[in-house]
């Protein structure tokens, strides 16, 4: 089952070079740069199945380089309506719309806009039908977003602590095996809970609920 | 015109400990400390209107130093449904209704599912009536919330760049005297516009809008 990884920084830390080392290996993890990612991995000899960016400040070197390590690249204008991890996303739905999971990599910290606007992505109606197998990833945080359903969170490794925050108004929430639990919550406006906690004693956190949209975080000091 | 400054991290930059000076000389401005900002504050011998936080970790030097230090002290319980910077903000408003505005330094940055939390203070019924006048500041954003109006936004020193991020559906947008305009435009689900900047040949840039809420975000990188 293809999974994509699209690095959107030039940062990657140690945990994402393993993952981008299986990734050359392997024929169903798809490899994407952004702009800036883009250039790193090309710079580092990885071989990318797609490269997203305006590239307009790369030599011609540089160009060659990323045309020698990229599958297919797409060069988007300078000033343009969206931004570019918005164009990769679009183009990514579009090549592996049934991948079983996203994981954006370098999307989040840096300026607070840039995070805000990468997690507001989902909110646009082009990607709702993938919010829920997107996972947006950097060093100490990992991000997913929880539609209505059955919910079984489990601690990744190191990550005690976890966070809920809706978009909007939820409805019916129900949250046990955790240190912070909810029974029956509803809000008309958005909430957030944070610093709540897995518990050793159980496999799983749980969250059910009828209506609304959780961004999970879950995340180490 | 009360001005309420609150710290709500022990880390505090340049730009801050000038404002944290003028603070003491000025009977206008009431310093708060939330928790490790509070302890950062009466550890450098400053002093506070207000402190806040659960202090369960200080020796009993450090809980007589913030006494000194401290006009008024609230003592959070360590187990609780409220943020420290929830509670924080709740009683600066009980205590400053009308101030001119309230910055929290120290709120952003760090972890996201924080900074987040921090954000979503506003969408709090109870906070409603001062969001128009807060602003979370760290050294690379400052941030406020628009309310619908008309609004002159003015570029702080040494940012270009700004970003209108929206809570929820907006209507009627208008956003002119800047480099990327916008003309009526409404949407039903929450919108995000970064990266536009200020032009040199205007004062301000204009936004005007009749339903929503924006964060308004400067930032410089």
């Amino acid at each position: 089952m293809v999974k994509v990884i699209a690095f959107c920084t030039r940062y990657v830390d140690v945990s994402q070079l393993e993952i981008l080392k299986e990734a050359q290996k392997s024929p169903d993890i798809k490899v994407v740069g952004v702009d800036r990612g883009a250039h790193y991995l090309a710079n580092k000899g990885y071989a990318m199945d797609l490269a997203v960016g305006d590239f307009d400040s790369v030599s011609e070197e540089e160009f060659e380089q990323l045309k020698t390590n990229s599958q297919e690249m797409i060069i988007l204008p300078c000033e343009k309506d969206e931004t570019d991890s918005e164009a990769a996303l679009d183009a990514i739905m579009k090549r592996w719309p049934d991948a079983e999971s996203y994981f954006l990599y370098g999307a989040l910290g840096g300026r607070l806009d840039h995070s805000l606007n990468n997690l507001w992505l989902v909110l646009q109606e082009r990607f709702w039908s993938i919010r829920g197998r997107l996972h947006l990833i950097d060093d100490k945080n990992v991000v997913s977003f929880l539609e209505p359903g059955h919910h079984e969170l489990v601690a990744r490794e190191g990550m005690t602590y976890f966070s809920l925050i809706s978009f909007g108004a939820v409805k019916g929430v129900n949250l046990s095996q955790c240190k912070y639990t909810l029974k029956n919550f509803s809000s008309d406006f958005p909430r957030s809970f944070i610093s709540n906690e897995f518990l050793p004693e159980f496999l799983y956190a749980v969250v059910d609920f009828e209506e609304g949209l959780f961004i999970f975080i879950q995340s180490k000091d």
